[in-house]
This record gives structure tokens, C-alpha cells and sequence, in this order.
């Protein structure tokens, strides 16, 4: 018996579920080939026809959700609490409004085209999901300058606190490194583990790695940034002494050095032109009515065959709605989760309990590009090893322009910073200090500055599952419980994926949770 | 007496000259501060008011001496034997012929909104002099990404020939770096060097540095890529397999993996958004009539007061022409000068003698850009360690949209390439093969194909200084006659700089002729 094409998809799809079906449609070159390590996806055309989903949240995984399953026929509705899609994803621009839940106002005043992102500032070209997004949304792309050579590391307790280039740093240690392993092949200390042969290419190799004299010395390097760059005529260029390895062992720039090589910030980094929040409006845009704004969710219930939400419908005023539906994906942060009034099971909600999020903050201020001017510096960050502030982020957009908004203080909890600034005034004065200690007689140029604390933001109240409750087994314990459905409720966003703080994982967690909803209604 | 600030400059200008001068008004601030590290330049205004100068070739050394000594009000003639500014700056797009001295005419097909640069395709971010001019001249510019850890390092013989992705060989190669070094320290074979306390510090180091577990062993990183991305639901990220120490030894990846640590390749590096020759047309603008294209230089004379120089007009249709002046500034390759009938003096001449330009190449290829969708290649180099071919040099313009150029194949010499294909179809050939064995299947995406060979390009006759002549002592001698005038004819280009090959040198050698000439008049 011989099956046609789409015989044979039916009945593969039949046997092992959408997936199997996908992948074969793949194999036999029906569709396009997916980004590399892209998880494939598609839901079959009209398979949501006559099914209701409401959808809680606009942040990047209510948005991929609404988005694939309106493409598959579902009746969506996306309730978003805030006036704007994003979530986490908000780029701040003059003109918009920070408001913390304790009542702090604050009104950017930046000047047109300076934008700071105050969520995620970052697209690694490994994560396809989310480029594959802006590829089909349209929205256009920019490299994201992740390292300079030409930032700066700081240490007040080494060099006399004087900053150093991150070439010299990064290329110093490595001549040190180098010069210290050839000793030791040449001594035999490592004749158990390296050949004659080996031997005499790794230090080869390591004359080359360390840029190494022939005498196997590290003296310096030009790859370590030089005292004067060669020109025209007699002038030549001038070699800078080495650091020491004591001196860089003192410094403990390690953290700032070695950031370039994490596997998510490795070059090619990208962004959006103009703001990481042009993929949530793209996104809003295409959805268009589907996305509900101003309307928050008062009440998450189970009915007999379904979901019912309650919310205030921004439409109307704030007037109480309900909304009923077949299932729900849910996307609300955790924070906001446990104070919405539910139907959660009793394994759900004790799974929430105890979990909190990390009170990231940013701190950005406008600024003449003097980095750029003085510095050589375009886009990158430089490192602080003591003190609250601990590092100063470059503008990657809007290179060679007169202004742009520089990040000085941007971490994971806030303890650092509220250890030493209580008040707003406080803490942009420590932000300013970091940059004037990088950047003498600069200090005074910072502008309009913006303070997000994302635990104060309403609809938000933190950043992320914390790196405490990470350590203390979260994926191990409470996660198995967000990621099975609760009766008809789906849950997504990052802390639902394995890509915690990333854009990427809360895409993939809806993805997922869509692929459990077909696959459910498939079964039925 | 007190003296008024600008009789102190004028003071300060008779005795040390406008540079000194200069130095002081910076000081004093009167002028806006330059570039970090830019050579400081500024003529007084006026200063050439009735002196004739006629600069010879409108590369970037000629069209910075134009530029410059118009503002201070010289009479120049700027004669450019092409029908375009930019010299080796040249950008090749759809619509752009490509003739060869031997006859060979290539006609360039590709499709709008793509480009090669032909000759530079990158500004450091430490070469202020070349971003200082992009900046004055609103010259957008956008980030040249010169090192993508998606980018592949090739050998065919090790790892039976596979592409290894820059970031499994650079952290795997550091993991077994800091693995054997913490042995030796551990072993005590360092204890000459190292002290007891630096030793528990450069161990903690190493952990780091290395990404080594507890037991300082490096079984392999994140750093160097997984197997499988993490994701949402079960989907676990899987580490790979570190790769030996002994087989990377035996690939020798080293240039390509050390290639982004050299001075001027190191992040952040640029380019000008739609190719490099938009630097030229934008000084060709400012510079307006003064500029005589299709005007090659027929004679250089010296003249009782100045010189004489014999030109092809090309507003005539190539009438021979004449112009006199009181000083020229050659920006001609050498071996333009070398056939070109002069007046030089016997000095000039024999330092001419014997020297020879690189036979410099790049063949580019349009094409899908699968190594963006499929690699997430964006920008960047991946290497090839044997063969005729090199390298291939990913476009960072245009990142995202259908197509882009693809430059497989960029020498400094053209033996290597010429030792196995001596017509344009074998050299295409042997480009389409580096494509294929990098991105297999890949080679038949390539279309169009330029070759540019700069020895065999009109009026260029080469690439830059070969680095036969550099290392049989340039600098120390037939140099020494190129950056002194010979009588009122002074030299300009990268040759008469220490930074061979770059437009920085250009620019500089520019400035430095003109600052000689105006410190002559102000001696006169």
C-alpha cells in the first residue's frame, strides 16, 4: 500500500502527536528549515476552531502565545494589567512614567532617539525563538556591542584605583599565563601529561597564545593596548609595560573579564533599532484587538469545563468582567500570582510558596557621548569590582550621535546598593561616583536619571525566580509543578523553562504549554 | 606685562611652531577636545591664502590633504587618474566593472543594497584620526563585527576535517591551558615564581579562568558550546564533550582563534553603514570642482619655484594638460611612481628601487545568507587552516535581510591561490570549495563572483608595502626618503606611515605633509 504524502503526515501525526508530524513534514522538505537549534514549531492550521483561550499577561510568552494560536484558529483574548505590551520588556523613553508601588514617581526627561531598556537589553544570535520572532514580526535588528577592549575595569584596592583598559587586562593575564605555563613544560613538570612531542607544540602554541619573546618571557604585548599608537613620519608606536600577575591577582578583575565568554553574551549579540520593546509592539500590533491593556486580572477560577477570569476591563473604565474560556495560559508573574485571588490546587500553591524574584535594578542617565569621544569606548561595559555599583554599560545604538543613555549600576539584587543609598538622591549619587571614578570630570554630565527597581514595579514585583531559590533546588521542586497543567490552566513565562531571565525561555514555555493544549484536544 | 591670550598663542606660534601653538589653545580651552589619542591638527586659518598646491591621486591620503589645506585657504588641484575618489577604498557593487591590467574585465552583477569592499573593510575604534573625518563628515557608521563565537575554525586534518565552532576551540583550549597550569602550581613547580599566598589566589584564577571543576580537571564548559540549548518543560541543556588538547594541537587553530586580540582587529570595530567608499565620495563632495577625475598624472617636474605637473585632463576628453604649483603632495603608489616619468632626485630614486606592493586579493560571492539562518553566523571570520583559501568574512551590514556578500578568499598574497588555479574559473572554483567544506551544501548558494587582485588593478598596481620589503627594513631605510620632502614635492599615503595598510596611516602621512609645508612657509 502506497501512502500519499499527506497520508502518510496524518498517520505519523496519529502515532506520535504533532511533533513527529512536524518532523517528518521537515525531512520530506514541506517547510522551511527552521533556525539552527531552533525547537520546531507549528501548530496545524484551524486546529483551534471553536476553542476559547484567554491568555494573562503581554509579556514576551502571553504574546508568542496569543500570536501562534490565533494563527491556529483559537479564539484569544490577552489581558494585560499595564497600558503597554512587555512586561519586563519596557524600553523608557522621555516622556514615560516610573512608578513604584511605594508611590515613587519619576518622569523620564530624555531627549528624542535616547531610549534606555529597563528589562532585557539583549538578543544572543544562539537563541533562535526569539530571533526567529523578529525576523517574521519584521522588526529590525542591530548588532549589540556585549565587549570592548577599549572599556575599562576598576578596583579601588589595586593600581591605585586607576581603571584599566579591559585589552590590557585580558591580554596581560594571558602573557602571564602563558609565560608561567611554558616555564613549567620546559621544567618537565608536566611530562606525565604532555608527549615530547606535545611538548614542543605547546609551547609553540603558547609563545603565540601569550605573545611570548623567544626566550619565553612575557614583556608586554601590543594586543595590551600601547602607550602611543605608531603614526606617520618618526612616530612610532610605544609598548606599555606589563601588569604584574601579582598586581592582577589583586585586582580580581576575573568576573569582567570572563563575562564575554558566557555562552548567552557571547558575540554576536543583538537588539532591535530603537529599543527592545519594538518586538512587543510588533507583536501587539499584529494581535490587535485580541490584546486587552488596562485590564488587570482580579480573580483566576475553574468552571466545570473551563476557565473564568476576572478582571477590570480597561475598556470600560476599570468595570469588573469576566471572561470564560476552554483553557488559559497564564503568564502573570509569580509575585502577582500569589496575591491574585485563584483556584489553584493545593500543589500549585504550595509551590509558590516561598518562591520570590530577584530585585534587579537599573540605573541610566543621559549623557554626551564622551565615552565614545574620549574613550574610544562604542557600546561594551565596564567593570567595578568593590563598591555598590558595579558596572557602566555603553550605548550599543545610535553610535557617533551627540547624546545617548548610559546604565551605571545594573544588578541582580538590590542589597548592594541599598546598603550604602536609601534615598533616590542617594543612589544616583553613587551611580554618578562609579562613573566619575571610570571616568574623571565626568560625573557631571549625567542627566535626567531613571532608577527601575524592578521589586517596586507594579504588575512586576521583581525580576526574576532569585538565584536563591535557584540554588535551593527550584527546578528540581516547585518548577515540575509549573510546568503540567493545573485542570485547564497552562502556566508560562522563563521561571517555566530552564532560560531563567530570558526572553527566549518565556517564548519557549508558551510554545510548550501550546504544544500540551493541541496535543490535549488531539487526545480528546 | 601682561600679555592678552591670543598674543600669548601668537607668541607661543613664533617660537615653537603651530603645533605648540596649538597645544596651548587646547590647553588654555579654546578648542574642543580631540579624539582620545588623535594627532592633535589644525592649520590657522588663512594660512595658504594665495599658494598653489597640486596633490597627485584621491586615495584617502590625497583627499585628507585636499580637505585640510582647503579650509586653510591653499589653491588646490586634487588629480585622481579614476573615475572615482577612494583609491584602494573602492566598493564594488551591481553595475561596477572590474578591469584587470592583463585585459580581464569582470562585470560585477550584484543585486542593490549588497557591496564588497574591495579594499578596507574596517575602522578600529582606536584610530581616531579616520573616525574623527566619518564624524565631521556624516559619514554614518555601524559596528563592524570582526569576531563571531559562532564563526568556524577548519582543518582537514584534524577532527577529520569538521568545522569547529571559535567558541569550542577558544574555551576548550583556555579549560586545558588553566588545567595543566593549576597542575604544575599544585605540583610545586612553580614555587620559584609564585608565592605561597599568590599561588592559593592564581589557583582560584584558574577555576575561574578555565572554567575547571573542583578538582581543577577541565572536563568541559558551556563557554564552548552545547550539544543542546536549554529550554522550557524537561528540556535540559547538554554540555558537550571538550575537545583534546592534543587535537587541537594538532589543528592549529591558533591564527584564527588570536586574530581578535590584535591591536587593530579588537572590538569594538566599524564600518560605514552601505560600504567603505562612502567615506571618499563624502570628502569628493565637500571637496567639490577641486577634485579632476580621469585625470592620470603623465609627469612629475620640479620648476625654478615649485613644480610642474603633466596630466591627462579628463574634462578634455584627455588632452594633455599642465599645471603648476607651488608644492605637491604625491599620494601615488609607488609602483605608479615608479613608471610614471619625475624629476625626483637621485635619493627619492633609489629608495624606490627594489620596492614592491603585496598582491593582495578578495574574492566575494553574493548569496542567501544561510549563515545567519543556519549557523547564526552574523559578521565575523571562520578560518581555514590549509588550502588555497584562508578565510571567509561574514557581511555585518545588512544583517537579517535576504542576501548579503560573502568574501571567501583574502590574502595578503596571491601565491597561494595561483599555485592551484591560474584562470578566474579555478579560483572561483577553489573560493565555492572553502564555502562548501565550512557549510557543506552551501557552495552551490553562491552566485556572481568577483575576484579582485589589487596587483593587477590599474593605477594601484598592488596592495600595500610587501612584507618582504617591511621585513628586509623599510622603516629603517627607503622610508627615511619618503617622509622628508624632495625639494617642494612631499609624500603622503600608508607608506609614508608606520601604519601600513590602514587608512589611519593615510590620513596621518597626510597631516604630517601638510604640516611641514605650512611650518616651511612659516619659516620663509
Amino acid at each position: 500500500m502506497r501512502l500519499t504524502r499527506r497520508q502518510l503526515i496524518t498517520a505519523i501525526g496519529r502515532a506520535g502527536g504533532y511533533g513527529a508530524a512536524f518532523a517528518t513534514m521537515q525531512a520530506m522538505g514541506l517547510l522551511a528549515p527552521p533556525l539552527r537549534g531552533e525547537q520546531t514549531f507549528e501548530i496545524p492550521a484551524g486546529v483551534g476552531k471553536n476553542t476559547k483561550i484567554v491568555i494573562l499577561g503581554a509579556g514576551i510568552a502571553g504574546l508568542v502565545s496569543a500570536y501562534e494560536m490565533r494563527k491556529a484558529g483559537f479564539d484569544c483574548t490577552l489581558l494585560e494589567a499595564r497600558g503597554r505590551p512587555g512586561g519586563r520588556n519596557w524600553t523608557i523613553r522621555g516622556g514615560t512614567k516610573v512608578e513604584f508601588v511605594d508611590g515613587t514617581v519619576q518622569n523620564c526627561e530624555f531627549g528624542s532617539g535616547v531610549y534606555m531598556n529597563a528589562g532585557p537589553g539583549r538578543l544572543p544570535a544562539i537563541y533562535p525563538t526569539m530571533l526567529g520572532y523578529c525576523r517574521g514580526l519584521g522588526v529590525p535588528l542591530e548588532v549589540e556591542v556585549n565587549t570592548s577592549r577599549s572599556a575599562l575595569v576598576q578596583n579601588d584596592g589595586a593600581f591605585g584605583g586607576k581603571p584599566v583598559e579591559l585589552r590590557e587586562a585580558v591580554n596581560d593575564t594571558r602573557g602571564h599565563v602563558s609565560e608561567l605555563l611554558s616555564k613549567s613544560i620546559r621544567r618537565g613538570a608536566l611530562d606525565g601529561e604532555v608527549t615530547a612531542d606535545d611538548k614542543e607544540r605547546m609551547l609553540a602554541f603558547l609563545r603565540q597564545y601569550g605573545n611570548l619573546d623567544f626566550d619565553f618571557a612575557y614583556r608586554g604585548s601590543e594586543r595590551a593596548g600601547v602607550a602611543q599608537l605608531p603614526g606617520a613620519g618618526d612616530r612610532l608606536e610605544q609598548l606599555r609595560e606589563p601588569l604584574p600577575m601579582h598586581a592582577l591577582l589583586d585586582a580580581d578583575f576575573w568576573s569582567g573579564m570572563l563575562f564575554e565568554e558566557e555562552l548567552d553574551q557571547q558575540a554576536t549579540m543583538l537588539q532591535p533599532v530603537g529599543g527592545m520593546d519594538r518586538i512587543p509592539y510588533a507583536f501587539a500590533q499584529a494581535l490587535g484587538a485580541i490584546v486587552k491593556f488596562n485590564s488587570p486580572v482580579k480573580e483566576i477560577r475553574k468552571t466545570a469545563k473551563g476557565v473564568r477570569i476576572v478582571y477590570a476591563d480597561g475598556a470600560s473604565g476599570g468595570a469588573t468582567r469576566e471572561i470564560e474560556a476552554d483553557y488559559c495560559i497564564c503568564s502573570l508573574p509569580i509575585p502577582i500570582l500569589q496575591q491574585t485571588p485563584n483556584d489553584f490546587s493545593a500543589r500549585v500553591t504550595a509551590a509558590m510558596q516561598g518562591l520570590h524574584y530577584d530585585r534587579a535594578y537599573k540605573i541610566a542617565w543621559e549623557s554626551p557621548r564622551f565615552w565614545e569621544r574620549e574613550y574610544h569606548i562604542y557600546g561594551g561595559i565596564s567593570w567595578l569590582t568593590r563598591g555598590p555599583i558595579g558596572l557602566i554599560w555603553y550605548p550599543s545604538g545610535g553610535l557617533f550621535t551627540e547624546r545617548g543613555v548610559l546604565v551605571s549600576g545594573y544588578e541582580f539584587t538590590s542589597e548592594r546598593l541599598n546598603s550604602v543609598a536609601s534615598t533616590l538622591e542617594e543612589k544616583f549619587a553613587a551611580s554618578r561616583a562609579a562613573v566619575e571614578k571610570l571616568h574623571p570630570g565626568h560625573g557631571r554630565d549625567l542627566q535626567k536619571p531613571i532608577y527601575v527597581a524592578w521589586a517596586q514595579i507594579p504588575y512586576s514585583l521583581g525580576g526574576w525566580i532569585s538565584i536563591a531559590n535557584l540554588e535551593a533546588g527550584y527546578w528540581s521542586g516547585p518548577y515540575n509543578d509549573f510546568i503540567v497543567p493545573d485542570d485547564r490552566i497552562y502556566f508560562a513565562g522563563d521561571h517555566c523553562s530552564h532560560v531563567v531571565g530570558w526572553q527566549e525561555g518565556a517564548a519557549l514555555s508558551a510554545r510548550r504549554a501550546i504544544g500540551m493544549i493541541v496535543e490535549r484536544m488531539r487526545e480528546a
